[in-house]
């Protein structure tokens, strides 16, 4: 295993520790897996958090305009519900907090069993849960779909309707609607080490990919040869067009790395996406390129596309200011 | 070889027009690897180049507040000097344009030629070349040192001040004194594959790392056992305070990936790299961690400092709207 490691058995709360050092915008609350803003907002909080290994997810998003917290558990392993309480109450400006959950069987129990908590002292908290992957009905993690990179997307929406002061209730139904407005299917072409493991988690022959693999590398829906950039966006995207019914009048695209793969290939990618997307009359509203949710070291990518009305637009495209996505206003 | 691509020979056109789709805000002239910005600024121009494979590095930092202009070569190849050319012309509003270049023999050479061209079109042009590599005095490719992660430092200043409205004399006065602030060393700790050679460069044993390794897998000055983060960090940072001579007052950090590293590692690195500077006394004004200057999925890293005078932090504190680098007012 060649990592830039110092102990396999401290790799998160070293990592928060140097999240935090590069960020002057957050602080890490030590022992929690929490990584939160400085200052409080006044606003309604939004959350979110999963297992670490998928960076700048869920980290990274935290700032203006985006998560109020993140939590982080161990590598591939949902954060208990402490510390997601914790997480919380980090979060709550006294206005509610939205949870936003990734539909793993893991995350879905602890989220919610840290919302009753913090009702329980008296911190009103609403939830919705992230399911985009269209490449699997259940998983061996999940019962539905999973949730992946559309999560990224979900949290800009949230984290935009809370800075713009709408209650919890209109956050969550807005991040609902984000939710319900997001396909997402990937493809693996290797595997990665965690490092407590010290060894891939599977093998893949060199001529080799698997197609909807999850991001922990839990099984796709099939392994398949080699293929093109044009193939790969043909692929990926008639599926995900095909399960949302019809052509929307406008998306935003994400074209997703997992952590392995150059740039370089995620903008050729990225050319086909756009031609396939064209040739079916698809207007796209905006595109983001680049390594937004991960799996460690895993070569392959993922496609995103979020429907958007006016009033996703408008969310879409309202300034941030985190470490992995900024926008001017 | 297993990659996102379609044909081998297109991967740089196919790139650049994946990027031109991505960001609204530059254009890609065809079949001359320049990336420019749409409209004319009335400023100083700003370019760059060489080639590709070190994505983002040059075309993501084309935009407001840093490059006009970025030309990009073959994979791992400088940009003829006609290409350079139509970038120089690109970049061109009246006002003269500054040349930032890494100090590559074959980059040297055909920004030189470029530039006698564009004199002879009437176009005012000056130069900074960028020698940040502590690690090796001359390499393969290149007499003194080569120009790596700090190129992009110099990006922010030379933008900056060009966005400020200084004359181009001025301009490049800032970016040399840019230029001898930073050093960089770097680690490889994998080889990367060329999409049209099909086969990794180079090996390394599965325990061994190259310090100093080029970003072309050029060699490097020695190759070492595995190190722990925290070792990297002190081996990495002593050789480059050892060069600068001093501890300077105020620093910048970049802590950079190779490509192939993921997020989790580039954090433990900078909590390292930010635990050894306190203990030298250095004070960091700011820090940036992610993949700034890549080659393709090389696995490995490196770290710069750019010693700030006041002059210098508040261009680098400037605004700027770039797809790599982002920046609010």
């Amino acid at each position: 295993m060649k990592k830039i490691i110092n102990d396999p058995q401290n790799v998160v709360e070293e990592m928060l520790e140097g999240i935090e050092a590069a960020n002057p915008d957050v602080k890490y609350i030590e022992n929690t897996g929490v990584i939160a803003r400085r200052s409080k907002t006044g606003k309604v909080g939004v959350i979110s958090g999963g297992g670490s290994g998928h960076e700048p997810m869920h980290a990274g998003y935290v700032g203006e305009g985006m998560l109020d917290a993140a939590v982080s558990g161990n590598v591939f392993a949902s954060p208990d519900p402490e510390k997601i309480l914790t997480g919380i109450k980090a979060a709550d400006s006294g206005k509610g907090v939205l949870l936003i959950i990734t539909n793993y069987s893991g995350d879905c129990m602890n989220f919610s069993m840290a919302s009753e908590l913090a009702e329980m002292e008296g911190i009103e908290t609403a939830s919705v849960v992230v399911r985009d992957d269209v490449s699997v009905k259940d998983s061996t993690i999940s019962t539905g779909r999973r949730g992946i990179a559309g999560t990224i997307l979900v949290h800009k929406i949230a984290g935009a309707a809370a800075a713009a002061g709408y209650p919890l209730e209109e956050v969550r139904r807005l991040a609902q609607k984000a939710a319900d407005s997001v396909r997402t299917m990937g493809m693996a072409m290797s595997s990665c080490t965690l490092p407590a493991v010290g060894k891939p988690g599977f093998e893949l022959a060199d001529d080799e990919t698997e197609l909807g693999m999850g991001i922990h590398g839990e099984p796709g829906v099939q392994r398949v040869k080699l293929m093109t950039a044009k193939e790969t966006a043909k692929v990926l995207l008639e599926r995900i067009l095909e399960d949302m019914g019809k052509i929307m009048p406008k998306f935003a695209l994400m074209v997703n790395g997992l952590g392995g793969t150059p740039l370089m290939e995620l903008y050729i990618l990225n050319r086909e996406a756009h031609i396939f997307l064209q040739n079916k009359g698809a207007a796209l509203h905006e595109t983001f390129v680049g390594n937004y949710i991960t799996s460690l070291e895993m070569a392959g990518c993922s496609l995103t596309l979020m429907a958007l009305d006016e009033e996703l637009t408008s969310l879409m495209d309202a300034p941030c200011d985190t470490m992995a996505w900024k926008r001017r206003a």
